[in-house]
């Protein structure tokens, strides 16, 4: 339907994340039927992220200036280092706005079946950063997978000789989350971490 | 994060239906993360697109040919013409492949309480196309709505005078459906209009 220049533009809208073909094709027909106000737009904001963005060459968040904005704010705490996977993962503890200090951004975790080694990583950077000095911790903001945890494993023992204090994320109960819908494992680690109660 | 022309993308694909905040973030970061392979080709895909794709002048489709690969092709019986609300609702009956007619979009429904009379839609250019002759039979596929059900009504009293065959789709248990979470009405529309079981 609606000719092959249709076809691709949902073939592509269908390819994002959370998109599918019947979505796909509901966008595409919303911004088809509002060329001016709403396709012409997102094809400029395209071509504009593509053309301005690149990746911070300090801490590997993605933004349109380099270094990014969070490593060239001169009110961030640049004595921690907050260690992510993605720049998603960045974003995520920005939204949260509770993280004062600079980030590094790996770009994916080590993984001894999928063949990924440090060199595959934003890995070596960290540890020159840090060798730099002027960092006293390094917190390591990981997923609770199999190769998240060996990640933090293989970067706690790097770092223990350059005198930075590692830390990484505690695990618990989400907040607002419903015990029965939890795994066994969370549970045990909100478990052995229990607290005062106030 | 990422600058305005990431906040800017952002925005505007959370607009998108079936998009949100949330989901318009990760896509946009999937997009970023493969700038030549994925942010390019949907850039020039909405721009060819938005060139291309017209409002096909005899059936209202989009297309990027007037008159659209529907209204053109010899093969389409040109003496039943569905008439629908609008283009998804002719993709979702292509996708099924049961009409071998044309089609006629009106863009809507007649709709008293949103101010929505005949000349906002496209039906007198309908009623044209049948004045014209050749037309055997009018097939209303529009929704089982109040304002849906007001313009069929309003479109048979128009064509009664025409001597042309109007028919509405039945109405009954969706394929596949569950009985107990239909509503009423479509449970009382499909017991009146029972059909001896094979």
């Amino acid at each position: 339907m609606g000719g092959p220049e249709v076809e691709r533009l949902i073939g592509l809208l269908a390819k994002l994340p959370g998109m599918g073909p019947r979505s796909a094709r509901r966008a595409a027909l919303r911004l088809l039927q509002e060329p001016e106000t709403r396709m012409a737009p997102l094809a400029a904001a395209l071509e504009e992220a593509a053309r301005m963005v690149r990746r911070c060459s300090l801490c590997g968040n993605l933004d349109s200036q380099d270094p990014c904005a969070i490593c060239a704010d001169p009110h961030r705490d640049r004595s921690t280092i907050c260690v992510v996977e993605g720049v998603s993962d960045l974003w995520a503890l920005e939204r949260a706005g509770v993280h004062r200090g600079l980030y590094h951004v790996l770009g994916g975790t080590l993984s001894a079946l999928g063949g990924v080694g440090p060199d595959d990583l934003n890995l070596r950077p960290l540890l020159a950063r840090i060798e730099a000095g002027g960092v006293a911790e390094v917190i390591l903001a990981l997923g609770a997978t199999v190769d998240g945890a060996a990640t933090a494993h293989w970067l706690s023992d790097r770092l223990r000789p350059l005198r930075v204090v590692v830390t990484r994320l505690a695990h618990g109960v989400p907040i607002g989350g419903a015990l029965d819908v939890l795994d066994e494992g969370t549970l045990a680690a909100a478990l052995r971490a229990r607290r005062p109660a106030q």
